[in-house]
C-alpha cells in the first residue's frame, strides 16, 4: 500500500505527542522519520518506526529528555544526551555543529549517551542543505567480530559523508558491515543467496546463506580486515571526543542505549572560490555518470543521485508501506 | 639483506642531498622513508624510493618548492604544495593541523598541488605522538571503476585513522581498494591466488586470480559498493576543501601529480578527562585481543599493534631489504 507523505507525518506525530513530546519536538521527529521512507530509505523510516515508540514505551529512551552542551572547547563541544530520542539530539548536535562550521569553516560536536538516530543520512543532508561538508558517525552495540576472530565485538558504526553540489548533494551513508541484520533477514525469508559472500557460517566459511550468517553471528566488514580496523577506530574516536561509552561498554547494557556519536560540519560557503569548487564537483561527478557500465541496463550512479527522484515520485504516488507494518504504527 | 637503520637513513639523505634538498629537509624526508622500512611497511619505505627519485629527475616534483599556506579561514587553512615533495609538504600541514588543534581542539589542513606523500600512516602517527586524533586522506590518479562500471575513473584515496594510547597509538591506513596494484602484482609473480575475491576478470566475473585483474584494471573497492562512494565523497572533499584537483582532473595530467590531501587533528589533550578517554580505550581494546579466533594460530589483533614490534625487531638485526632494491638505491 501507499501512503501519503501528510498523513504519515501526522500518524508519526499524533502517536509522538501522546507519549510526552512537546508539539514543535514531536513535528520534527516525525517528520525525520517520514521524511526518510519519502526518499526510499524504507528500513530506516516508518519500518523502524514501532521500533522507536517500543523504546520509548521501555524507557531505553527517555523522552523528556534534551541534550544539552556540556563543554566548549575552541571549534569543538561536547554535548550530553541524556538517552533522549536519538533523533532529535542528532539533529540538535548536527544544527550546532554547522553553527560552528559557520564560525570557525571546521565545527565539531561530540555527544554522548544517546540513543538510535534512525536514519545516519538525515544529518548528512542538513549538513549539506547549509552548504557544508558533512562527516558523522555513531557507534553501535556489538554486530561484527573483529577481524581474525569469531566473537561479536564491533558494532558497524554507520559513516556519513555529505558534500553540498547543484547535482546532489552526494551522499554516502554506509554502515562497517557489508550487510546489515536487516537486510540479512529479508534475504533469509525469500530464500535468495545473497549477491556477494556477506559472512562466515558456522564452520568459518564465507557463504553467500544469509541464513547461516544469522546463525554464525559473523556478518563481513566491508573490505574484511579493513572494515573491521575502520570500525573499531570509529567506536574510539566517538567515545574519545565525546567522553561516551565505546561498543564495548554499551554490550554491558541490557539494550543498546548510551550510544556515542560525531558530528563534523565544514563550511563551504567560508571558503574563497565556491564557484570554483562546484565546477570541480559538477566534472567530477558527469565523469563518474557518463562511466561505460558492466551491465548495459544499469547506468553508474553516484552516491545519493536516485533520493531526488524516488523523493518526488514518493510525494505524488505515496509512499510505499508493508500493510502489517502500518496496521502496527495505527496501533502504536 | 639486512641494514642498518642508520645506513638506510644516511644513504637517502646523500642522494637527497645530491638533488638540491637543504640539509634538515633531506635528513626529514630520508627519516620518514628509512621509519616506513623500519616499521615493517616495506611496499612505501624503501622499495617505493627509487620511484621518489625518479619523479625528483623527471621534474613531476619540484624539489625546490614548499608548501605555503595560502589562506586562513577560522580553524582551516588552505596549503598550495607547489608540486613539492609529497612527504615534507605533507610533515608540514600536519604540524599545521595539530598547532590549530592545540589552539581550537580540532583543526584542518587541506593541501592542494601536492605529489606522493609515501606512507600514509606517518602523518597519523605525527598526530598521536601530539596527543591528537589524526584524520587524514589523499586523492590519487584513478585505480578503480566507480561501482557498475567498467572504466578506471576512481582514485583509492588512501585513509588514515590514528588515536593516541597507551597501547598505541591504533592506526588505520587503509586504501579505498581492497588490494594494492603493488600487492596485486605480487601475487602474480608468485603464481597465488589471492586469499579472497580482489577484483573483475575481462569477462566481468569476479576473481582470485590477480593476473586477470591486471588485465582487466579493475580490482574491487572494499565492499564493493560502499567503497567506492567512499572513494568518490573523499576524493570530492578533498578537492573542495584544498581548492585543489579531483582525480578526475589528476587525470588529464602526463603523471600522477597535484593531488589533493586533507588533514585533521583533534587535541585529546584539550579535554578535560583525559584519564577516563585512556581507561574506556584500554578496555576496549583489551576486548578486541581476547577474542576468540577463528584459527587459533592467529590471536586477534588492534590495527597498529605490530609495529612497535617489528620496529624492535629491525632495529635489533636490520631493515629487510630486497638486494636488488639495495642496488638500485646505490646506484642513484
Amino acid at each position: 500500500m501507499r501512503i501519503s507523505y501528510d498523513v504519515m507525518v501526522d500518524q508519526f506525530e499524533k502517536i509522538l505527542l501522546a507519549r510526552g513530546l512537546s508539539p514543535s519536538r514531536a513535528k520534527l521527529s516525525a517528520t525525520m522519520v517520514a521524511q526518510t521512507s519519502l526518499e526510499g530509505v524504507y528500513t530506516h523510516g516508518a519500518n523502524r518506526f514501532p521500533f522507536m515508540i517500543k523504546n520509548i514505551d521501555t524507557e531505553v529512551v527517555d523522552i523528556h529528555a534534551q541534550a544539552v552542551c556540556v563543554g566548549r572547547f575552541g571549534s569543538l563541544e561536547r554535548w550530553d544526551g541524556k538517552r533522549g530520542l536519538g533523533n532529535l539530539n542528532a539533529h540538535s548536535c548536527m544544527e550546532r555543529a554547522i553553527e560552528l562550521a559557520k564560525e570557525s569553516t571546521i565545527g565539531c560536536v561530540a555527544l554522548a549517551n544517546t540513543t538510535h538516530w534512525m536514519r545516519p543520512g538525515t544529518y548528512g543532508l542538513m549538513a549539506a542543505q547549509q552548504d557544508c561538508i558533512g562527516i558523522l558517525w555513531t557507534n553501535t552495540l556489538p554486530l561484527m567480530a573483529p577481524w581474525g576472530g569469531k566473537e561479536t565485538k564491533l558494532g558497524n558504526n554507520p559513516l556519513v559523508l555529505a558534500i553540498p553540489c547543484n547535482d546532489g548533494p552526494v551522499l554516502v551513508d554506509a554502515a562497517m558491515s557489508l550487510f546489515s541484520y536487516g537486510k540479512l533477514e529479508s534475504y533469509a525469508r525469500e530464500e535468495k543467496p545473497l549477491p556477494v559472500e556477506g559472512g562466515f557460517d558456522t564452520e568459518g566459511n564465507l557463504t553467500k546463506d544469509a541464513k547461516e550468517i544469522i546463525k554464525s553471528k559473523l556478518p563481513l566488514p566491508i573490505g574484511f580486515w579493513k572494515g573491521s580496523s575502520l570500525a573499531i577506530a570509529l567506536d574510539l574516536i566517538a567515545s574519545a571526543l565525546s567522553g561516551g561509552r565505546t561498543t564495548h561498554s554499551i554490550a554491558s547494557l541490557p539494550k543498546e542505549s548510551e550510544v556515542s556519536q560525531v558530528f563534523i560540519a565544514i563550511s563551504l560557503a567560508n571558503l574563497p572560490d565556491r564557484a570554483k569548487i562546484e565546477e570541480e564537483i559538477s566534472r567530477s561527478l558527469a565523469d563518474i555518470k557518463q562511466s561505460a557500465p558492466l551491465d548495459d541496463a544499469v547506468p553508474v550512479r553516484f552516491p545519493g543521485e536516485n533520493r531526488l527522484k524516488v523523493r518526488e515520485e514518493n510525494l505524488r504516488l505515496g509512499i510505499p508501506v508493508d500493510e502489517s507494518v502500518w496496521e502496527e504504527i495505527l496501533a502504536l
